[in-house]
């Protein structure tokens, strides 16, 4: 058997491939059916057409309302819309923001921004398996909070928050909440009535549709300043030419995501449960981090200690396959994870993160792979690992 | 013949088609290359590779170094980047921007949400073909003036500014300079050294590109402050997940652009020149609007006086014809263009404007075709006119 042929993407939380069927829908988009949906003419038919059945098809996957979707190009994009154009709405009520300390750093760093725009922010903490506790945020929020970010699911942990608890306590104190569902909409149920919710984002690429197109759902009537200017696309919530192919793109991923939900989350739940077993029963000193139920079906995520996540990672590509240490937005950084840090972990063990993001089409084989190629290469490591030596003396002094 | 089924589209500069060379460029980043570019394994690198790629064919189109290129989702998008970035970075410096009367609104409105920010800006006009005198710009310079803002060539009417003879000002004085290259970029000669500027803007669906992929061009060792927080994507400029699908087509359509500019720009100004002639040689009572030879090649625009705009186009779309009376960004407003307003011309007159973007593959006989059935569509809401009725007792009474 040539296992060193063998590829095996399992990096579904930096990316997902795009579906054939998404891409089909697209086609036509890049293609005949180019014109800008703003024109008046027949040429802007097509386009705006596919477009408003894309809304409905986004809509649906999250149990909103068509008119409540805008059109964003990246769950960042509409993070930061929802952060800074909210809190920039509210801000005669007040200028105080509470974050979790796991959110993306689309969240974070927007949150950072409004510092310097003279508000402030709280972050709440997480417990070891990166939940966060409803009732730190009712602790946290002052006469002056107007608005709360915490994420659905954590990308890094899988972790998924108890968003309609939250939204208890923001609803009875009047403020906005905003969840950023970039890693669980389209992957598990997300229905924005039943969590409460005033605003959610959600991207295209997390659910096998294209980079590049994503959505903020914004509650009728919500007031909020928009982060683009210009021309009154997406209801003068979001300027600019639309990026028609994505779109469409997106509404066809999202139509799948739903009718297949289910079984996917059969699937991908088995092959995570299998990973999760497997990987600590072949290699000595592994933490799962992330909730040990509570968490995304396709996701499994370590830390093997005594090692550089990144050093795996390599060694793993040149085996065929993919897999990475952290947030893919961040992994040219290196530097430790602040969700990993967040949940009580050290700097030492943060290092050796390791995070698979299953794929629908990942199998127990591709797991199977996985456990043989990766023992030998911790193994490797390790004997390299002054830290390692170390613990090994200390254990044999104990 | 039946002329009802010809189909002539005539509305480039609300986009352009997309081309067949663009597309099979873009396909394979939404098949098997389907990675994030972020990621450190190998399913990164083929996307990573081909995104670097795309900057340097972008950079080489306008004459910039590959790092001066951030990729964003917009013409919008990098106009809001520039205009409150710049601004946001500057402001300890002053707080106060110019910019031109004629601007696409996402940098007019990018002006006023900054305005909301605690800055003022100051806008200078232009003259009766649409063209910015250099010295107003220099009699509305401040103390305090940190950025100006003033457009390559303007969309609807097509006149090219004097952006050469500004930049000596604005560098004399050292305050930044952003020009908003979306109409001009790809279709005449643009090199940001020559002209002068610290910033631009382009949008690859102005150069038979996709929809979805933009650039600004920034200079090295300005500072800006970012409009999208977040990872590290586009050197800490622009976070989110990149587009590379639509970034790899806009590479390949600036690197035909560059390649054919000459020969589409010859082929344009005949077709131009045909129709700026013929028009008003069928049609009482027409303004050609803009520079009448400081234009951009494939531009031709016109005001058909005591007619709406909206109608006339209404009727020409009846007959195959796609054609636009203003912005596509703001056509569906229906509001008199501010650009014709600027330019001096009555709310009156500006109501009937008619913008032909005539795109590579139209031909002399697309003019014919229009200069066909356009008379009798004049006519006929003329004879609907009270306007034009108004004018002929007017005329019979003189």
């Amino acid at each position: 058997m040539k296992t060193e042929t063998r590829r095996v993407y399992l990096d579904n939380m930096a990316t997902t491939p795009v579906l054939p069927e998404v891409r089909y829908a697209m086609l036509p988009f890049l293609t005949e059916a180019f014109g800008n949906p703003s024109c008046l003419h027949e040429w802007g038919d097509v386009p705006r057409d596919a477009m408003e059945k894309a809304r409905g098809q986004v809509a649906e996957l999250i149990g909103g309302n068509p008119e409540e979707i805008i059109f964003t190009a990246s769950g960042t994009e509409s993070n930061n819309t929802a952060i800074k154009g909210l809190a920039l709405a509210q801000q005669k009520k007040g200028k105080h923001v509470i974050v979790s300390a796991i959110e993306h750093f689309s969240v974070l760093n927007s949150a950072k921004t409004l510092e310097k725009w003279g508000f402030e922010y709280t972050t709440v903490p997480v417990d070891k398996d990166g939940t966060v506790n409803p009732e730190d945020v009712r602790k946290a929020i002052r006469e002056d909070t107007i608005l709360v970010s915490i994420m659905h699911a954590n990308g890094e942990i899988g972790t998924i928050e108890p968003i309609k608890e939250i939204a208890k306590i923001t609803k009875e104190k009047g403020i906005l909440f905003h969840t950023d569902a970039g890693a669980s909409a389209g992957n598990i149920p997300v229905d924005v009535k039943e969590l409460g919710v005033d605003a959610l984002s959600l991207a295209a690429n997390m659910f096998y549709g294209p980079k590049g197109a994503a959505a903020l759902w914004l509650k009728k009537g919500t007031r909020m300043m928009p982060l683009l200017d210009g021309g009154i696309q997406e209801g003068g919530r979001r300027a600019g030419t639309e990026n028609v192919a994505g779109i469409v793109g997106m509404g066809e991923a999202a139509e799948i995501a739903r009718t297949e939900m289910a079984t996917r989350m059969e699937q991908l739940t088995q092959v995570r449960d299998y990973l999760i077993k497997g990987l600590p029963a072949k290699i000595s000193h592994v933490i799962v981090t992330g909730h040990p139920q509570n968490r995304l079906p396709g996701h499994a995520s370590f830390c093997v200690e005594f090692i550089e996540g990144e050093s795996m990672l390599m060694l793993l590509n040149a085996k065929g396959v993919g897999v990475t240490s952290g947030s893919a937005c961040t992994s040219r950084a290196l530097q430790a994870s602040h969700v990993l840090l967040a949940m009580g972990l050290s700097h030492e063990i943060a290092q050796g993160s390791l995070l698979f993001g299953l794929g629908i089409t990942n199998t127990k084989e591709d797991v199977d792979y996985v456990l043989e190629v990766l023992p030998p290469i911790v193994e490797r490591l390790r004997q390299m690992s002054p830290l390692y030596s170390k613990f090994l003396k200390q254990g044999k002094g104990a």
